[in-house]
């Protein structure tokens, strides 16, 4: 097969066959096509698109380019989450103990993140002692016993995901529909789901800044599950403000708990019981979603899903002092309030901004390896509709440098807009649920 | 300067300022930029285009990445001329002499051939004797003598277009107009033209196929000639069939003669008055392209035209009695005779498959590097719109092997059609001659 024909072939907007995606992306995997032919082909992806059959096939070959994680030893459906990332994002600390006690397995990998706060794995990380590195036999030993592992991606899975993901970074391909479905998709796959909930964050701090491109992406996701005998259901869900009030890793850790303590509701509650919900769904265990929110609401208000997450740390090595004692999870010693210049309501929160002041304070990488600051991070005080009064504080920032305080301040100052004249119109939490047919 | 910022402004349809035109090919010379960057951004150009000034500005950068060939020494204006190929194309050996020999100098540099026959460097190297590798001061002082002078390209001329052009080739991104005009335009200002005559070939066995992307390509290359100040005319032929009747290496210099003698006329001749007479114009020895071709034909008829090929053998070291004896200058000794197999008009060529046929003579190259066979190649009997009877030789084949002579032989079936009815119209030789204004 001649590559560069492929090229050609997709630069003309035709359409790649089964056979020369296989040859793709086993040439990306073992190291046979070179780097400036992957790059020419992603930037013509870019430009001209894939349709479902080609993603899809793109999706299965990259799930299978390296090892895949067999959790058929568990009996049921495996469901996954994934999220495209946002600010204060905290569901899965949230929902995978609830889904886990109501029956359901969650056996999670996840990533460490590069952005505006840590990725899960971090976020479990800021917890003293616990350990995110779990084999796949612990992972299934664990399973059986708790029903829940929150584990560390294992080396072996998606490798030409990781070589995909690491050129279209350095080649202006990252934003592209079906490389981000298929990259989505694959590694789910590969760690075993038989089906995924989505949530497809929409706004200026999102992958996806508009409601149109969010909604092609959960579309193409979900149709693409059909292709790869998969079920998805793709929730889009607003990132027009924080969805929690914590940004950070062992601020978020805290805000979880609180949540799972029945202490907290709002945003980030409702967002977790919808995913959880859907999740519900798709592993059959409720009829609608109504009822899965109402049965994961039941186990925050008796004490289950804390439960569950207690005993997620005892297996994995986390200091369970830390559910009852937060001053044992680390906290930046630097303080700084950010106070309201003028009064008025809060109209507007642009994401993009508040999660670059989250990262100003240590608590999101900007470059990939960077060691985080566990105890940094932002609280927020204010939701947008908010009357305001001069000199309120919006925001409080935890860094270790009293500078990095100061910048972080200066962008969540930048972040918020105070206007005499209320919101007329706010955009609803959950925008659109897509579920496939049949 | 971050790089991936200008492959995303590209990629989304931007224009490049001079400063980030400026870093790429700066990059692309000293190796700092990698190639997957490269051809990232080759795609998009490919994709979404770059305008005149753009393209202008890459011409110059690529002109000055390496070596600029001085002619400031030679009085007047330097005309160079550069044929985008075709097959049977020898009008360089015809009219640079003719030029050379009513008192504007030629000094032109060319490449070796990759595809349907030699480059003109090949066809002078099948003249016994003939040395094509001049440096520049010979080339000054020959020019000074002779007023000509047919050189290969000198090593160190454009490296960014080398090396860009390498990386096209194998990333699918070769047939893109800004990209075919700016490595064009920079090899000639770096050969030091003043003027440009550009003949830009239009047909199935050429790189412009339709008459509308051959128009487009020369219109830029006008405009971009008022950028960079070199003025450029362009002029349109179609390669609806071979320009010549002799397709090869030996063979065109044979037919390159006998235009000179005054012993062949038709297409190749006023394809050769029509550049020759453009170059003229541009470097204002003459007022109009009808007072050049007059010139030009006065010079075949008084000898001095021959004359001036003769100097230029002399000058260069080849053998000066093929002129007067083609058996001195090689020639297959396998020949091949193709005969119609049915009666009727010769109604179309494809002389993408007759260059095709060319190549498997071992005439013209079909992987860099590849040693050419000088005495191979084609002679064809018949042109379009004659009428043919059952039997007749179409074309002779020359080749070392017979097999070769079989194979091309069946290209040239292919390539040739005969109907019962007659051609009702026939496409124009000269579609059209773009001239800059002002």
């Amino acid at each position: 097969m001649n590559f560069v024909d492929s090229i050609i072939k997709k630069r003309d907007g035709g359409k790649l066959t089964k056979e020369e995606i296989a040859f793709f992306v086993k040439g990306v995997t073992d190291g046979t096509l070179p780097d400036y032919q992957i790059s020419a082909l992603l930037m013509a992806i870019f430009l001209k698109g894939m349709d479902t059959e080609e993603t899809a096939q793109l999706t299965m070959e990259m799930a299978h380019s390296g090892g895949m994680f067999d959790l058929s030893a568990l009996a049921g459906c495996k469901v996954d989450k994934h999220s495209t990332g946002g600010v204060a994002d905290t569901t899965t600390l949230i929902l995978a103990p609830l889904v886990a006690s109501v029956g359901v397995p969650v056996v999670k990998m996840s990533g460490r993140g590069l952005g505006f706060s840590g990725g899960t794995i971090d976020k479990l990380e800021s917890i003293p002692g616990f350990r995110v590195d779990v084999t796949e036999e612990e992972a299934l030993r664990f399973a059986k016993e708790s029903g829940i592992v929150l584990m560390s991606q294992t080396d072996n899975l998606t490798p030409a995901d990781k070589k995909l993901y690491a050129l279209r970074d350095v080649t202006g391909t990252v934003d592209s529909i079906p490389l981000i479905a298929a990259s989505i998709m694959s590694k789910k796959i590969a760690a075993g789901a038989d089906a995924i909930v989505l949530d497809v964050k929409c706004g200026s701090g999102a992958f996806m800044k508009n409601a149109a491109d969010a909604e092609r992406l959960a579309g193409i996701m979900a149709d693409m599950g059909r292709h790869v005998g998969r079920r998805v259901t793709a929730v889009i869900s607003s990132m027009a403000q924080p969805l929690g009030m914590y940004i950070g890793n062992s601020l978020e850790v805290m805000e979880a708990i609180e949540v799972l303590k029945g202490n907290v509701g709002g945003d980030l509650l409702e967002v977790s019981l919808t995913l959880g919900a859907n999740m519900l769904l798709l592993a059959e265990r409720v009829q609608s979603e109504e009822e899965g929110k109402a049965l994961l609401l039941e186990n925050i208000r008796n004490g289950k899903g804390l439960a569950k997450f207690k005993e997620l740390l005892i297996q994995q090595g986390g200091d369970v002092r830390v559910i009852a004692d937060y001053s044992l999870l680390p906290l930046a010693e630097e303080k700084w309030e950010v106070k309201a210049t003028k009064s008025g309501y809060l109209t507007r929160m642009d994401t993009a901004m508040i999660g670059r002041a989250s990262q100003e304070t240590g608590a999101g990488r900007m470059f990939k390896g960077q060691t985080l600051d566990f105890g940094a991070g932002i609280v927020m005080k204010k939701r947008t509709g908010d009357v305001i009064a001069t000199g309120e504080t919006l925001a409080v920032v935890y860094s270790k440098r009293r500078e990095k305080c100061q910048s972080a301040a200066d962008f969540l100052q930048k972040a918020i807009t105070i206007e005499a004249a209320p919101l007329t119109e706010q955009t609803p939490l959950i925008l659109k649920t897509i579920r496939q047919e049949g």
